[in-house]
């Protein structure tokens, strides 16, 4: 299993260690950080990405910063600053915020010193710890429901965008219930959308399963419905950025189209992300501010401009799949069923 | 409007006037065409492409055939040799074969003189005239239809893939509706899917656009779900690849997610396509056989690899939309609905 984030205490300064996925599967180089300022620049260009490891990646951002403002003698007022620019990166993704904050909570003060620093760092190792922990009772859940709905046999899977080692710090979300049921001798064949803009299915899922001998092939993002309507999957299964307290849940965009299509015929849509992507603050989905990215990651591939001079594009990266088309939500808690209704989940 | 196919009668000699597609958006170059190899080639390279616009080519290469016999001095035989060439230049596209076949059967005698010229000529023009009468009339009523379903407004749609000039001879079939509502001041935005794996959206839809001065947006094919889900369109239209008896629809894949996001959403999904598109012999749309092209225009763009090697890849080029997620069918014969019961239409 590949490792997207860690800790590497042993340099000095101490780093942040993430593997770039802005490069996979071409290139398996890794990101040495030591500033805040590449650390929200490696988020900003998805150098690091996904729920789980953006949750590790705000919770040892907070060692980092309080690592380098010891180094260049902030002020408490600085290092709330720069602290700030790492949780708040990237707006959708509530993971960041939320371990950011949970390190934020773990010290006495946030200030530069040996004190702050190794509080926040064994909060950020915990919170790692505990995250690995969880994916693994998720992926569980997950598989145990799947195969209890749809009998115990080897099964067929649509799955969107990445979910895996790389979006964690473990085997991964949707991705890890696939692994389970692969583990388990229950998994057919997997088709992976390659998830336009930025491919990361193209590039880091079919990657993994690969590396894992798992049955698979890359389709475009448009054959998902289909691939579904068609009855070539018994089931769907996508991770979440962040889930409102009514089960409407907030992913890549183009994960809706599997949803719709999954509802349509009448197959399982399954929804896994660690518990912390929940926001109770939140009641619906249509609430949630969606991330617009850059017009360039659609008009150009690679660097090669496939438009005419002076095309617009709308770049929406995520989507929001409402509560009563999705069959399941896993979490490292459990199973939650949400239903037509449009009642408070979390 | 730019011109896909064109008869030029001032040059000496006579040419068809072709815009080169595969260059498009980069370059706008026109291939010039005197000799019967050269429209072969241009055919059999997708120069142009798309079935009206390939029923005129057919139509003028029966005159462009005889204007080169004439000055070659071919005998009867030689000149049935190269119409055969141009007629089966590309054996899956009907409408070829159809164009030529109709100019020869206007023809006395299939031989190269100034008669036969000007008997050919005059039967493709008039084949070409009546393709762009057909193309009004089917805009014409896609737009009454819209405009009374939704109110005398401007309007935002959704459309996928290439369906305009560049795929006919006059302003398109889906694109031809929403030109006609531009002419009209009703249309305020389109966006447009890019249309994976090629890119149709992206490189001829955007620039048509561009050219007639309509404004619009690229979206990856996933966005157009959550487009629609979130209230940004008031409507979807495509094309069609085939229309069976029942109204399903074959259109390039990824056209069924604007139809599930649509019926979800309950603004009106329409296809447009001309009448010649109706398949009576085929009652229902999952009898259609669904083409799948190779794996390297999903895994690669431009010659690049995006994949990790030995990646597989499927790659439908259709799909199909049920009818009962279709709320109009344009035609140049009219508008139908095709509501939810399974029913000849056709």
């Amino acid at each position: 299993m590949v490792k997207a984030i860690e800790w590497v205490a042993s340099t000095n300064p101490p780093q942040i260690r993430l593997i770039d996925q802005t490069l996979l599967p071409k290139e398996e180089k890794y990101l040495e950080i030591t500033d805040v300022v590449d650390l929200v620049d490696a988020i900003q260009i998805l150098a690091v990405r996904g729920a789980p490891a953006l949750g590790a990646a705000g919770g040892y951002g907070v060692a980092l910063a309080i690592s380098q403002g010891q180094r260049e003698q902030w002020d408490d007022d600085r290092l709330a600053l720069e602290v700030g620019r790492i949780r708040d990166a990237r707006p959708t993704a509530v993971n960041l915020a939320w371990g950011t904050d949970r390190v934020l909570g773990s010290l006495r003060a946030l200030t530069a010193t040996d004190e702050a620093f190794s509080q926040a760092l064994s909060e950020a190792h915990q919170l790692a710890a505990e995250d690995e922990e969880a994916n693994r009772a998720l992926a569980s859940a997950g598989a145990d429901w799947l195969l209890d709905q749809l009998g115990d046999r080897p099964l067929r899977a649509v799955t969107h965008c990445n979910t895996g080692a790389l979006a964690t710090t473990a085997w991964g979300t949707a991705y890890g219930i696939l692994h389970e049921l692969h583990l388990r001798g229950r998994l057919e064949f997997v088709y992976v959308d390659e998830t336009r803009p930025l491919l990361q299915g193209t590039r880091l899922t079919s990657w993994e399963l690969s590396r894992d001998g798992i049955p698979h092939a890359v389709e475009v993002d448009g054959a998902a419905a289909s691939t579904i309507l068609r009855g070539f999957a018994d089931f769907a299964v996508i991770g979440a950025d962040r889930i409102t307290r009514n089960g409407d849940t907030a992913n890549k965009v183009g994960s809706v189209a599997l949803a719709l299509a999954a509802n349509y015929r009448g197959i399982p849509f399954v929804v896994a992300a660690p518990s912390s992507t929940v926001d109770v603050d939140t009641p619906r989905g249509e609430l949630i501010e969606i991330e617009e990215r850059p017009a360039e990651e659609v008009l150009t591939i690679g660097g090669v401009s496939l438009a005419a001079e002076g095309a617009q594009a709308f770049n929406p990266a995520f989507d929001v799949t409402p509560h009563e088309l999705i069959s399941a939500i896993v979490t490292e808690n459990g199973v939650v069923e949400p239903g037509v209704e449009d009642r408070p989940l979390f």
